[in-house]
Order: C-alpha cells, then sequence, then structure tokens
C-alpha cells in the first residue's frame, strides 16, 4: 500500500502569492514619490528575471548559500542600475523596497484553502524564501502554516533534491508522505524524483494577463487542481 | 535606544505545556491495559530524568546531532529496562508511547495568551524538540506559531549558545530584537548571555505539586510574569 499523505508543502511565489502585482504595486508607490516616470510591471519582471540567476550560483556551488532576502537585495542593484536609477534609492530605501516580498498578496483562494487543507494535514512552505520571509509574508497574509520548511533548512535552493528531502525529513515523513504543489512543472518534476508526491495549481495570471505562463500541467501529477480549496476537497479520499 | 523586542520564543516542555501530566497520563494507560501496577509518574519522572543526560552527550560532542525524537525513544528502552519492563514492550509499542511527547496539554492561559501575544510579536518554539515533534505539538494543542525555530536548526541543544543565536539569525533579528520565554532560570542566563531579552513564567506545577521547582526566578529578567496572557499585555508597553 502506497503510504498515505500526512503533509502537504506549498511553493509561494505564484502559487500561494500573487508576487508580480504585489511587486509592481509597491514598486509603482516608490517611483510616484520619486516622480519616475516607467512601468512598474517592467521593473517587476526585471527583478524576478534576476531570481533564477542568482539562485544558480548557489545551486551549483559557485558560492555558498546565500538567504534569498540578501539575493533580492542585490538583484534590486542590478535591475537599478540596468534603468539607470542607481543614484535614485540609496541602501534604506533598497531596503524597504526588498521587504516588499514580505507583503505578497495572496491569491484568493489560498487562505480559505489553507485553512480547510490543515484541519486534515500539516501544511508547510517549502519556498525559496528564508524562514524569515516566509514568516513575515504569513503573518502579512493570514496563510496558517504549522512549520516553515523549504531552503533555509536545507541551505539550498529547489529544485535541488536536498530541498525537497530535508523538508520531508525535518517533519519525519517519508518522501511519499509528503505532497508537493505547484503552479511550475519543474518544480513537480523534481519533488517527484525524490518521491513525494504532486499537486499542480495552474496560476495562469502569474506573469499578467498578456503573458499565460504554464498554466498547462506537462506531467502525470497525482493531483491536478484548480485551487487550493479544490485541493483540499479532493486530497482525503484520493491519496 | 535598546532595540525593540520583534519575536518572542518560547520554551515548551514545561513553559507552555504541562509535560509531566501528559506523559504519565499516557504511561497509565499503556500500563493499564498490560495490567502492570505502577505509578505512571514515577515513569514520566524517570524518563525525563534522562533528557539532560542524553542531551549532554550531544551538547559535548560525544556524539553527533540526534533528535530529541531519537534520545526519547533510546531513553524510554533506558527506563522500562530499569523497571523491569523491557520485554514487555514491543518497538511499535514504544514508538507509540513515544508520540505521547506530541501530545502534551497545554497550560490554560498558553492558547489564548499566544493568539493576544502574535497580534503584536512573531511567536515561536525555541525548544530541544525537533521541527517533527514541535509541528504535531502545536497541531494538537492548539498552538498557533509563525515559525519553528530551536534545537533543529541549530543542530544543537540548549542552553548551547547556537541555539538562541540560530534562532534569532533565522529570523533576521538581532538578538537583543528576541525575548526569550521560559520557567527555567538556566534557560534564561543562556539566552540572556547571548544578548537575548528574557521573560519567565512560574510554573511550580511542573514537576507535580509535591516539587514546587524553580517557581522562583533567580536573575534579573526583563519581565516576570505571571502566564502568557499577562506577558502579553505588558510586552507591548515595556520593551
Amino acid at each position: 500500500m502506497a503510504p498515505k499523505v500526512k503533509a502537504v508543502i506549498f511553493d509561494i511565489f505564484g502559487t500561494l502569492v500573487d508576487w508580480r502585482g504585489s511587486i509592481a504595486a509597491e514598486i509603482g508607490k516608490s517611483l510616484s514619490l520619486k516622480g519616475i516616470k516607467l512601468d512598474p510591471f517592467e521593473l517587476a519582471d526585471a527583478w524576478r528575471g534576476e531570481y533564477q540567476p542568482a539562485m544558480d550560483r548557489v545551486r551549483s556551488g559557485k558560492r555558498g548559500y546565500v538567504p534569498l532576502d540578501d539575493l533580492h537585495l542585490e538583484n534590486l542593484g542590478v535591475v537599478l542600475k540596468r534603468f539607470a536609477l542607481e543614484n535614485r534609492f540609496d541602501l534604506a530605501e533598497r531596503m524597504a523596497l526588498n521587504s516588499a516580498w514580505e507583503r505578497l498578496q495572496p491569491w484568493p483562494d489560498t487562505v480559505p484553502g489553507l485553512m480547510q487543507l490543515r484541519k486534515t494535514h500539516i501544511v508547510a512552505p517549502c519556498s525559496n524564501g528564508s524562514i524569515a520571509l516566509m514568516t513575515r509574508l504569513a503573518r502579512f497574509g493570514g496563510l496558517h502554516f504549522d512549520a516553515i520548511l523549504g531552503a533555509d533548512i536545507a541551505r539550498s535552493y529547489k529544485p535541488r533534491p536536498e530541498v525537497y528531502l530535508r523538508s520531508a525529513a525535518a517533519l519525519r515523513l517519508e518522501p511519499g508522505q509528503v505532497m508537493m504543489v505547484a503552479a511550475h512543472n519543474e518544480d513537480l518534476e523534481a519533488a517527484a524524483a525524490c518521491g513525494l508526491k504532486t499537486a499542480f495549481i495552474a496560476r495562469p495570471l502569474e506573469y499578467g494577463p498578456a503573458r499565460a505562463h504554464e498554466a498547462e500541467p506537462s506531467g502525470n501529477w497525482d493531483i491536478v487542481c484548480t485551487d487550493v480549496g479544490n485541493l483540499a476537497d479532493r486530497l482525503p479520499d484520493r491519496i
């Protein structure tokens, strides 16, 4: 008999929260205060565009583990320079803007869905965000998690296998007793390769209405669901 | 100006939950099912008596980090042997009994006090229990934490300084922005030596009515409070 799923761990950025709309809103406020006329979504996308390359340097071992909070701040510097804004934001202003990653709006189904799911399963983030970042993001959005797992626990970044395996081990569960939930096929591929169960939630608006992104599941995931509540409805009976 | 306290981290066993009454109750059920006539409190105290010696072997470096769940199971074996019960409990029964540490009753003020405190501060355990153990204990007792910190994060045991320092660092806070709360002076001494703020809660019944234990604060703690709600009432104005 397959082991029953005891814990459901979540990708956060894009899967449970709308990073793009939230970051663009905070950038927009900041630009507007300074009288800078630029599209805040363009800056938000450029900032997020540095996310994978920065983590790649850690994944490949070129540098040791650096928490995402610090990578975000470095990446902001890169982006401000690219937009010729490096002299318009001092360190305090950059740090204030960087903290926007702690204030990302949950998708509308996230909070009630997690509340429902928590009645039957352990729920936790398995994000590339640090414990500090996830703790504040959860408090901001009203996301009730049972623990904070992910990059900080493993001192590495998804999709490196140790992030999934250490997250399961921290709960003293077998990989097959843990389900990874993400809106990104690559995340689920890596989790499945470690033996975790998988659930895909489509978030076609993650990159805005103009850029439908990974709205379709590309793998043979255990569950393909429409939102977190739908996952909670189906999980106890299915697996 | 002293840094303002942003996070309050808690000792768990004895400070937020009644380990002795809860463990004795589970041992009592188990002994009764087997028709063994022994005082369950005596076994509970003997089991807890092995707690510090087992962690000492890790603290001193004689063995690497072993999560408390495993130490508890080993210690149970020691105690069963001492009471000539080693042949009365097989591994499955020992594991079932060991999981009693995940089902410890909160003191009556714990759940409402944490709920109040969480409105103004990040709250987390800083316990020698593992992430797995704390996660299940919090779910059982209805304790709402923002993150799980402590031994697993530091891969060491209190009162080693790294446990307090890594817990603060995981939240990206300075030690002085974090308050350690415990019913045990030794725990607070170690936290204060690391620069954390301290609060003492007397739990005179931790070792039962016959053995008043550390009911008095022995140090110059920042707050001495009567229960968690009292701490929540006083913290925002005080520090």
